[in-house]
């Protein structure tokens, strides 16, 4: 172990995608797998994932949506039954085509989303207004056959929530497709201390079959955009290739309004990207696997002893306060080593405890989040476990204000179309760019294929901010354009 | 909803599949899909899973297990490495040949079970004695092609946990396939409230690629065993196979020992099979998504709001005590209607409160676990949290209390080959049978080919148990056979 350490990650600043994979590598939040395209979530990772998804869960329930589980397998014709959503996964396709030892008659998709068989079982299960709103949600994993893949942000295999309504009118179904956006946006920043920018997509980057979809976006920290989260407005369109029918109040068959929405593990690739720096991880507390680190510090084997039993002694109490400790008293590591270990995996608390703190009755508490020295105070262990609360608060608000900082600082309005073909030049981000834009597809694509830039959101309060489109002069309203993942 | 109801489910004692699969369909749990062999856990049966798995999930990391990921694909090559395992599986496989649009060049297969491809990645992960022990555990689904489907015990998909360890030592390793045997024991009884049998695996019914598979065996409401979770000591068999090798001490290289072990969502089966009765389900209160209903009474208008009102009022109370209650205000539904309704859903308690209730300022409580009338019983509606969590209690006790009843009369001992072939005659179970067997697979294939019993489980304490083979008279422990799923 102490070898591996003395390899440095790569430098952020010198190489983003480098540094991304070393820190994912080194702090085993995943590894590659044999696999084309997929990837192993290792236990460290995997708890991250674990955290997060329970805190959406609630959430997600809190609406009244509830869990449910529908198979991996969808039959091929069902992704054909509704025209834009098979031209949309139709390249991405893995397809079982043997099963048992014989070549199957029909075969069968993994299943890259599920609106399809979901919605077949919509058709038998809604009969009446009474069975409306129907709404679930359900955790599991999807294949998306993908040529370019990158850790947690593009994998043949991914893990998600899912999330499928049905609503007896439009404009329920609109709300239940703004409220999802807005539980996303609120988990992002209070969970995991990542501003979102909210709105609606262009028609070129909506999911294939919705009417409208509405994402979040994040910023990461090379000033390139990732997709957080998106729900769907998908009007009538599941709803008439499957024919999910209600009875309404005056015994007449209407179709009904239906949403779906979704995040994935490619949240944990924005958690990296976000919140780290060239030392490793950085985690917010909220889905930290261990908050708070005790580190043991001792020289002579006379003073072991007595560190270890009074670092032993202030783990117990950390525990009953609800935080998530571990003591490291591994032998035969310099505390500089653990120290660097624990911050290369985002710890947000370090509490150091030797010799002469003992005698004080005393600790010093280090944060992830303050690079510097002097952000290291001194706690009574007695009060050990709320100064321990109180940190992981501040640090929590604290990356959150950091990423807010960062994601300002890379956001900038142009009303100049050469200003911001400089901007996005080079190879990195290049950062939000606010810009007016006539919502014609043609002004759209020469952005795209000039400066690769994409459509990121258009927000959804436009009042007052109509200007000449940055492309073609035309009046259009505010849009965020950057190069994303 | 009204006309469903009216159509009775078949009654157990008459047709036990046919009462099996109504049951599921009415109380909601599951329902048929348009994929062979799969099935949907609708809201209510998922809730289930839910419940037994997060609690299960607390147990398995107690014993110092960690959550992790790993891929839903398998590469062909890597399923043929052990051989045991490959010609084990081999018959149901199902195989993804294309992926986005193009044939593979090696065909992936979709886990059965996920041996092969984590000992892959143990290989990389374990280098010295220092990475051991490693033990992991995934939640995940799982596909093995089936012929004979029938809902939750034998699907095409299923959900399950798989733990996976490597150890330094054959006595750690036996030590941990033991240890999870205790595990999934005790939750069995102290959470599902289903008595197990349990002991190991005949040769003939070892996991393909096991050393030893320890099993626990349910017995089903028809007399038939369920095996409701396996523990398998691998030995060096995978070690060898993928090169999972250590350093020791004294600088050596080592095969590791290890373990895998797992439950899946068939425990939903044995739930319904062995607390079921004609009016439904019974849930065990700690894993019933709705602990206790109220159900208000009234019959004239003037007395609605009154006692709509004192329900409403104890609805709170329930909650804060941490119960799972749920208000059933319903409009249009008679009390019988709805009594019968939740009876089939399995909710323990039934809190029924109407216009003399109020007056008197008490509830009648209905159990679901005693068909008998006179087991209602009034509690004062400021005592109602502490009476239903007691009563909770006493449901839970009481529904293994008659498992074990049930268990234990239909476990017989045999000594005579023809009485245990007459009592396995016949179209259902045929109950537990104990017998001494010689342990030769020549006397396990004539009593399986005559009897359709297959050995179930070998208790493991033998001492002082020996007598005559119930077939060839030889001299064995004993053994337990049972017709099973």
């Amino acid at each position: 172990m102490a070898e591996k350490q003395e390899k440095k990650v790569t430098p952020r600043s010198q190489d983003f995608a480098g540094w991304y994979n070393d820190v994912i590598l080194r702090a085993e939040l995943a590894d590659y797998s044999p696999v084309r395209g997929c990837i192993v979530f290792r236990p460290d990772g995997f708890a991250i994932w674990e955290a997060l998804r329970d805190e959406l869960d609630r959430r997600i329930k809190r609406t009244g949506a509830r869990n449910a589980y529908f198979p991996l397998f969808i039959p091929q014709s069902f992704i054909a039954k509704e025209a834009e959503h098979v031209e949309g996964f139709s390249p991405e396709l893995a397809v079982v085509t043997h099963g048992g030892g014989k070549e199957l008659e029909e075969p069968l998709i993994v299943r890259p989303t599920s609106e399809t068989i979901i919605n077949h079982m919509f058709a038998q299960w809604i009969h009446s207004h009474r069975d409306l709103p129907l709404m679930v949600n359900q955790w599991c994993n999807v294949v998306r056959w993908e040529m370019r893949t990158r850790m947690f942000l593009r994998t043949t295999e991914f893990l998600w929530q899912e999330g499928h309504t049905a609503h007896a009118t439009q404009a329920e179904a609109e709300a239940e497709t703004l409220l999802m956006l807005d539980v996303y946006r609120n988990f992002g920043e209070e969970i995991l201390a990542i501003p979102l920018l909210w709105g609606r997509k262009s028609a070129a980057e909506r999911f294939a079959g919705a009417v409208e979809t509405y994402t979040v976006e994040g910023l990461m920290g090379d000033g390139r955009a990732l997709q957080c989260g998106t729900s769907h407005f998908l009007g009538q369109n599941f709803a008439r290739a499957f024919n999910i029918r209600y009875l309404d109040d005056n015994n007449e068959l209407q179709f009904a309004w239906q949403t779906s929405w979704g995040v994935s593990t490619r949240l944990l690739g924005a958690l990296v990207m976000v919140h780290g720096d060239d030392q490793g991880l950085r985690l917010p507390p909220r889905v930290a696997p261990i908050q708070a680190v005790i580190v043991p510090i001792w020289r002579k084997a006379e003073e072991r002893d007595q560190v270890l039993g009074a670092a032993r002694s202030c783990l117990a109490p950390l525990e009953r306060a609800g935080i998530r400790a571990y003591l490291d008293a591994r032998e035969g590591l310099t505390p500089g080593f653990k120290f660097n270990d624990w911050e290369m995996r985002g710890v947000p608390v370090r509490i150091e405890i030797g010799p002469r703190d003992v005698a004080a009755g005393s600790v010093i508490m280090a944060r992830r989040d303050i690079a510097s020295k002097e952000a290291k105070v001194t706690a009574s262990i007695g009060d050990l476990p709320a100064a321990t609360n109180r940190l992981l608060d501040e640090i929590q608000t604290n990356l959150l204000t950091q990423a807010r900082a960062a994601m300002a600082a890379q956001t900038r309005s142009f009303d100049d179309y050469e200003a911001l073909r400089r901007q996005m030049e080079g190879e990195g981000g290049g950062g939000l760019a606010e810009i007016h834009w006539c919502e014609d597809p043609v002004c759209e694509t020469r952005i795209r294929e000039e400066t690769r830039a994409t459509c990121r959101a258009i927000p959804l309060n436009q009042q007052g901010t109509r200007g000449p489109c940055i492309v073609c002069g035309r009046e259009g309203g505010r849009a965020f354009f950057a190069k994303a993942y």
